[in-house]
């Protein structure tokens, strides 16, 4: 079948994340971008267009446009979905629009601004039949995915306890004060939302817990800090977690962690075993036994299951990276969206691609932790 | 100056903690074993004697025996101090009756049953003006001694957030049932005192934030937990904490998760950068920058700290463990108790071993992470 | 501009590398694939470029085919360079072909089947005027890069000793004897020339001694091994090197150390300190110090050299990978091309991929190891 | 039984070794010192006396004093044996004199000064019938032992290949011209011998090669390099190796290998998986299978080898280090001594310590090293 037609909202000049979408869109040779809404202003959209030889009559001044335009197209030309890139206040009306004309959608993370936003969005992701791709990136690596298989076969046993840490130190200092895109969204509640570090990298930790275990956060107690001065969203935080099936957790989510990277970390322990998974050597699982060797495997070994082979490009030991993850999710989607294009059965290892539900309980989880943080109760009620 | 001649109470046939006291103490060549009751039972006590090729004269069927006689021998043959190595029950009483009795005192961790003993101990410490050494072993490693002089020194300007696990898996089953000794007493409340993973490693974790920020706990919010059925002290469990001077952290200690074996870690970040150390590397001490290369610090090099150094035996690259740390706790109290005989002032770097001070610290540690347990508030003062 | 138009050759079903070679080249958005001969059977071409969704009328039936087809397109449309991704000995012959019909080459390593045709494709290569770049991938890892400036700018003093190893093990057993395909060539010396883990990985193990070192090989002293029987190209190997300034070198490459990946790793030793990469941790590179503390470099931070940067798409913490590494090579050189077409100049760190050059040295290497190997005597010169 | 009695010969002031012979002997408990001739300068060997707290009847001038007047004390007092740990020219005589008067001896590495000086050793030792032991440390690690069971036990199959890197830095400059104690005598062929890497530390990675793979080398290749200008033994060195089994080989052994500690790796290759261990990471033997994940063996656990296990001293994490492998070798020495006293046999595994075997033929490698590292021919046969 064609390449699946891609446009883009937002990832204007200097935009970290849309980049890497596009990357990820491209490198499978699945899809081609046709069009794109790159910026708020027509120019700056323009200049964007240009940079990524596209059409200029593609290239339009605001996504309104774009779904109008495209959607009047003929049906051999005009986009097949769009990959929705701009900051979290203007993700739920350009997913809304395209849901209602007709239009698949990729959206970055935190799904919404709140919560409420969330729900509807899911209705309408619902009433519109089109397939919905949340892009948290990290359940898209090989090794998360083959440690959502070993719980699930019952390699660890019943699941006892989980911890996660997300650990930045890119904010450490008051950044938003200079001309730092990233930092002045991020930081500011009337664009980021009702939580900073909690819901940029909080929301991923949390993601990663019910992903790879299969349970359900019942209960949190959270401890949020702002602890650079003048900040007005957390930049800190820690999160008591309990799980459906009684397991317990804890989530750590920091950007003052001054001198750390990116190094998402997970650990899950079961009566059997455990295991752990470090964003520093994302081709790695451990497996922890208690009276066995330690075992490490490894991304692009035959010992794998078929969804983390399936997730994989290159033989072991040549390392695949982020974007690749990131890529895993835009071809899973791709591959659904053609086969419904086709008039096909997605197979069952396409879908495994994070959605609307995972995004309602990202923003669920937004709420009820600064809920949480701002409360003298101890536990509350994980309530979606 | 002449060896110290040492005492043991505990650590008969089996015990674990009883053989590396002895090994700590001897392999300076600081301290010899003279005496010993070592175990509850005569005969038992009387066998490890033998092993020990003491003299049979000097195998006690009691402690009280034991600091009764060696009291009565002649100066020149007497032993100068008592290690305790017993169960947590059995630790205030010799300790009390070796202080009164002009004996100094090496004490295994936690330091009493509850607090109640550990106010006690601290006043017949002080009144006794003999050194206590209380082992918590994990100050002693030298890479934590210069973890200690970097937060000193301002390295990472005000700290900001402190993570410690300390993860064992050991308990994931209820091995108490079994006849193994170290998990029976351990999980037995009236041997252990009130709390289990909690006292046996938690207090470790606990003592190793403080020793290494210079901070003091203020406020904690505990989620203790009974993993194991039919268990009746906690065997896992994470404590949020604030520090005097606002900073936050967490607390993590268990024995249920599977496959792991004592990688003790503990992470501490200020507003300039941040330090890492985990046990299962001890003799590196990573320290992490934003706009520079982590560093990784090697012991044995010539650029540590002088009490770093004053704490190593080996060149860069010959890796010292657990027992050397163990030693230099031993070997820093041996210096102190001969200087004290000899008359002389002990030097600062002598007087760098855990004391009195920590072990009251260690018990309200466990009495208010009991406390908040149970509790449904969410803070709770830390109180001593 | 607009995008480069890639013609393949080679990389038709069960081709590993060819599938590298289109995801890397498409990745970064410079280039799109638009036509191909991807296999000399017409049949399994013709399925390729349906699988890549090719204009049908642009899948050729042979390269000759393709090169005379699409020289007779229009300059709008026809192809601007080649991708050869074929087995060793049919390297040459449509490189060469491709050349001199005014069509840039990028062609996978080793370059030839002997030095022989390796000195003609240079002379080839020189007269055309035109791009040729052969993928070494590892010298497109950031990290790599950065190794060879830190060497470059003096931080580690006169260069003293190399040590490299390429480990692999996957050729353990005779898998030549089943229907793998990757073994079958690459140990058949018609196909894949005097040389078999020599020339399939040790030119990779030697091309980076030199682009790290910016040194020469001068002598060397090889022990080539056969170690499972009835292979008919060594599996194993070790080559003691002198290079051009008096420095000494190990270089290691096997395909038989059952149980390593892919795990290539150089350390580069100099007056001042050395350095240290490993491919399975791609974005670090360590720095050490005779006095001061080890440094980890990292990928995507601010420190590293401009050329290190303009290398890498993710911010630190973010892994990149193989994939990414081979888009660097694709990427520059489109780069290259691309300006060539406007009638501008590339950017000097544009012109960083290995080129023609690379390729002779890199033959001559297979020629003067196999002779080192069946040769009694100890120091060979290194004779281009 | 009683502890047994050392004396010392060499390890006075500043001599690094000597503190590590004491320590690894008395942690154990097994063994005491009870004199020395700790210098050839008797007003240095009272000094060193006095801080070890020895009997100064007993702190004697010289060796030949030691042990004539040693001698003549009463069986119940008199050494039992005597730790040579002088410089290489100092082993040979002190050895001979000991062993010739009953005593049994410890010597450090390497042997003697000569191969012609260690045949004779080995006739002596031979016809003294008392325990030698030569302190080649890391075949003291538990899991070097684990590495050798798991080899003897056919786990790897046929051994085809192995690597052995013993890497230093600390003789990058030419610190002989400083006061340098260690650096003086081991650059100085009068004192040191024919070789100077290859004897210091080339021997332990040799000794290493054949104790983990039950194999002797037949041949080598050897570039031995004076990097160091005026330095008159050499500091740097790659020997190609072939093995009985016809397996291959490759050591280096470097001290100029700037930033580099005493890293000691080898790794193991056979025809079902390979092994690597690292001084770095002693506690840690990794097993590598070509179709199955890689496992990290542990000391401390229960999967252990008996041999490893009797070799430890503690649980799984809690590391062990340099010290602790040498005192392995003091423990089953003094075990094997303790038999013969009490007339009875020792058991297998406290044989298990370098001997009279392994120290001959360490010196034959430094001899057929330094051999063919003049000689023009590439291959030369191993010859004792």
């Amino acid at each position: 079948m064609r390449k699946l037609r891609m446009g883009m909202i937002g990832g204007g000049p200097g935009a970290f994340i849309g980049a890497i979408h596009r990357t990820a869109a491209l490198m499978d040779g699945e899809i081609e971008l046709v069009c794109g809404a790159f910026s708020s202003d027509p120019q700056k959209s323009k200049q964007s267009g240009e940079q990524l030889n596209l059409d200029p009559q593609r290239v339009y001044g605001s996504y309104e446009e774009m779904i109008q335009k495209e959607k009047a197209l003929d049906e051999n030309k005009r986009m097949d979905f769009v990959s929705i890139v701009t900051p979290n206040h203007l993700h739920f009306a350009p997913a809304k629009l395209a849901l209602n004309n007709g239009f698949h959608v990729v959206l970055d993370k935190p799904m919404t601004f709140d919560l409420k936003e969330a729900k509807e969005l899911q209705k309408i992701v619902e009433a519109s039949g089109k397939y919905f791709c949340l892009t948290h990136t990290y359940t898209g690596y090989p090794m998360i995915k083959e440690a959502r298989q070993q719980v699930k076969n019952g390699r660890l046993g019943e699941i006892r306890k989980i911890f996660v840490n997300y650990p930045q130190g890119w904010l450490s200092n008051f950044l938003e004060a200079s001309q730092n895109k990233q930092a002045s969204w991020r930081t500011d509640p009337s664009k980021s939302g009702k939580a900073g570090a909690m819901g940029d990298i909080g929301t991923h930790a949390f993601n990663l817990t019910e992903y790879i275990s299969g349970l359900s956060v019942t209960k949190i107690c959270a401890d949020l800090n702002i602890v650079v001065k003048g900040r007005k969203l957390d930049d800190d935080g820690a999160v008591l977690l309990k799980f459906n099936n009684g397991a317990s957790g804890v989530l750590m989510a920091s950007q003052i962690m001054a001198g750390e990277e990116n190094n998402l970390t997970i650990q899950v322990y079961g009566e059997k075993g455990g295991l752990e998974w470090k964003h520093a050597d994302p081709n790695s699982l451990l497996l922890k036994w208690p009276d066995d060797p330690m075992q490490t495997l490894r991304a692009g070994t035959g010992y794998l299951s078929d969804i983390a082979k399936h997730n994989t490009r290159t033989p072991s030991g040549h390392p695949e990276g982020f974007i690749e993850a990131f890529a895993n999710h835009y071809r899973n989607f791709a591959l659904c969206v053609k086969a419904s294009i086709e008039g096909k059965q997605p197979k069952a290892e396409w879908l495994d691609f994070p959605g609307i539900e995972d995004g309602v309980r990202g923003m669920a989880f937004i709420e009820n932790v600064i809920e949480s943080g701002n409360s003298e109760k101890k536990w509350m009620e994980f309530v979606v």
